[in-house]
């Protein structure tokens, strides 16, 4: 039998996996951001045609899956399975979008990780030969987020320097055991950590021990370092928790510097866009992945990533029940297609 | 590279993965149920110690962890991930009890489905050769669903004869490549199926095409009928799905009269225990399972089962939106010990 396990929390694919096929679907404030030029399908209607900002998340995970297929020039019928997942209760952006599609599901919840936990679960299927094509989705949507984490959009509640904006958006990608594309050689699983923080509009800075440990054990697991990356990619600790994992990183004597990006800083402008600490949610990642850094790694841009899908496992109830804010991370190492 | 995929939506594990352990916690109605003598972890309290029903919750998971390393014979940290999820908004039963436990976790939305969908995944990756040691674990808690999906307790509001009592407890198993226990053989993979049914207090209803649906592609995939297997075990449709699937596979031509059991209808004595159509929650199936059908399997009382969960991926926002209840089912095939 094989034996894929490397180190605690790690495993290798040695020949990789490939993503064969990726596919983006933006917002309004998305497509107006450094990335803009960069998504598969751009929406400047907030509901998607749909009647509720819900059900515009399920169309959004529709229409990224409708892309990628014909991106990968095959049928809906011919993916085997699709993971997928999102932030809101009952994950319903996810379930509702695949009623009646006749493709296997199984559902997944790690917040904003669920890109990360979705490519690295998919890659874990077809590495292990239990199916040859699986997709990978995750969606959000401000404003269905908004509504249900913290205000109703009319009460026009101000927000803190520290909160993040919950990209509308949705990032799907295909994965197979052969064909042309960038390859998925690696993957590190995250434990639950949390270090007390219970400031649930500073979810970057709950995130940061989750995503450090996850980093170091990948390293740890497949002896590499900063140094193996063109980039290292969180997604999303904001721009105050990019920093704080800088500086968590320099006070264990590794150096990030210059190779750490956040999916919550590239998306927007913040400068100019208003985001406060930056982008948030699962679409962020999904979207920068799947719109951005996917096509880099395709054109020999970059050669050789770390993905790392951070999630903040916090609930309002749990918040209301002052309870701290338990963070999630897990990384994928992706290689280029050239 | 390994190939263990049959038919479109299933998987066959030929050599067979170990359940090396398992255990289960419930709560005092399930304590006086027709299984009540046969839980590892029996308790009257409500809170299980704790403040809130919620946190009651992520208790009772830390109890079945505990107890499952305890009759495994190993410590957490010998456990090389942790699958896992639960009904409550944001996954909040499962994540917050691996808080700092430092496992590995990959976090699950399949509504009442989470125990089968848990096992399943657990079973790929340590067939796959990902991890050595897997566990797979849910949730549900009566009090803390009924506030969070219909009405805070102290309402008193009435259930109609369609209705369903969440379970109160919470099952896990510990998956291995060798050792002693029962074995899964094969697994199905569901699609997210409905047929339009809306009423969110008839959830076996909604969930009767999945199950049926993945019952039948299991059947297909794997070359097998009812006549293969000891006991087909639902869970949980309660008493009017469970009708309402012999009724839709006897149209189909297929009997599973004589093998059909449901989970909802052997947690609870319907006649006396006041729970209208039987039992439901991600803990009514995975009590069953971990308490009562792996102890028959183990003991060679029965020698083999299909176990199917069942998950209704409803949400309180889609049923005030109008949404019909997608359902989804997956099978895993386990075989006795002996």
């Amino acid at each position: 039998m094989a034996n894929f396990k490397r180190g605690k929390q790690s495993f290798s694919l040695p020949e990789g996996i490939t993503i064969t096929a990726w596919a983006s679907v933006a917002g309004k404030r998305e497509i107006e951001g450094p990335l803009g030029h960069c998504f598969d399908i751009k929406c400047r209607d907030t509901y998607f045609g749909q009647k509720t900002w819900e059900q515009a998340e399920n169309q959004m995970q529709k229409l990224a899956l409708r892309k990628l297929t014909e991106k990968a020039g095959i049928a809906l019928q011919d993916i085997g399975l699709v993971y997928s997942g999102d932030l809101l209760n009952q994950c319903m952006g996810s379930s509702f979008s695949l009623r009646g599609a006749g493709i296997p599901h199984l559902g997944l919840y790690g917040a904003c990780s669920t890109m990360a936990e979705s490519l690295l679960l998919a890659s874990m299927t077809v590495g292990g030969g239990f199916q040859d094509r699986v997709a990978a989705m995750t969606s959000s949507h401000f404003a269905a987020s908004e509504r249900q984490y913290r205000f109703p959009l009319g009460y026009g509640g101000q927000r803190t320097p520290t909160s993040q904006w919950t990209v509308t958006g949705s990032g799907a990608v295909l994965v197979e055991r052969q064909g042309k594309g960038p390859k998925v050689t690696s993957c590190t699983i995250g434990t639950v950590t949390d270090l007390g923080v219970k400031d649930s509009n500073n979810m970057g800075a709950a995130m940061v021990p989750a995503a450090y440990a996850t980093i170091r054990a990948h390293f740890e697991d497949l002896h590499v370092g900063p140094e193996d990356f063109d980039r290292i990619i969180t997604g999303d600790l904001g721009q105050l928790g990019k920093e704080l994992l800088l500086e968590l990183a320099r006070k264990d004597g590794v150096s990030l510097g210059g190779k750490l990006e956040d999916c919550g800083t590239v998306v927007f402008d913040n400068t100019k866009q208003d985001v406060h600490a930056g982008g948030s949610g699962c679409g962020c990642s999904a979207i920068a992945l799947c719109g951005y850094y996917l096509d880099q790694l395709n054109r020999g841009k970059l050669k050789k990533i770390l993905f790392c899908g951070t999630g903040a496992m916090l609930s309002p109830t749990s918040t209301q029940q002052g309870m701290p804010i338990p963070g999630v991370c897990h990384a994928i190492c992706i290689t280029g297609g050239k």
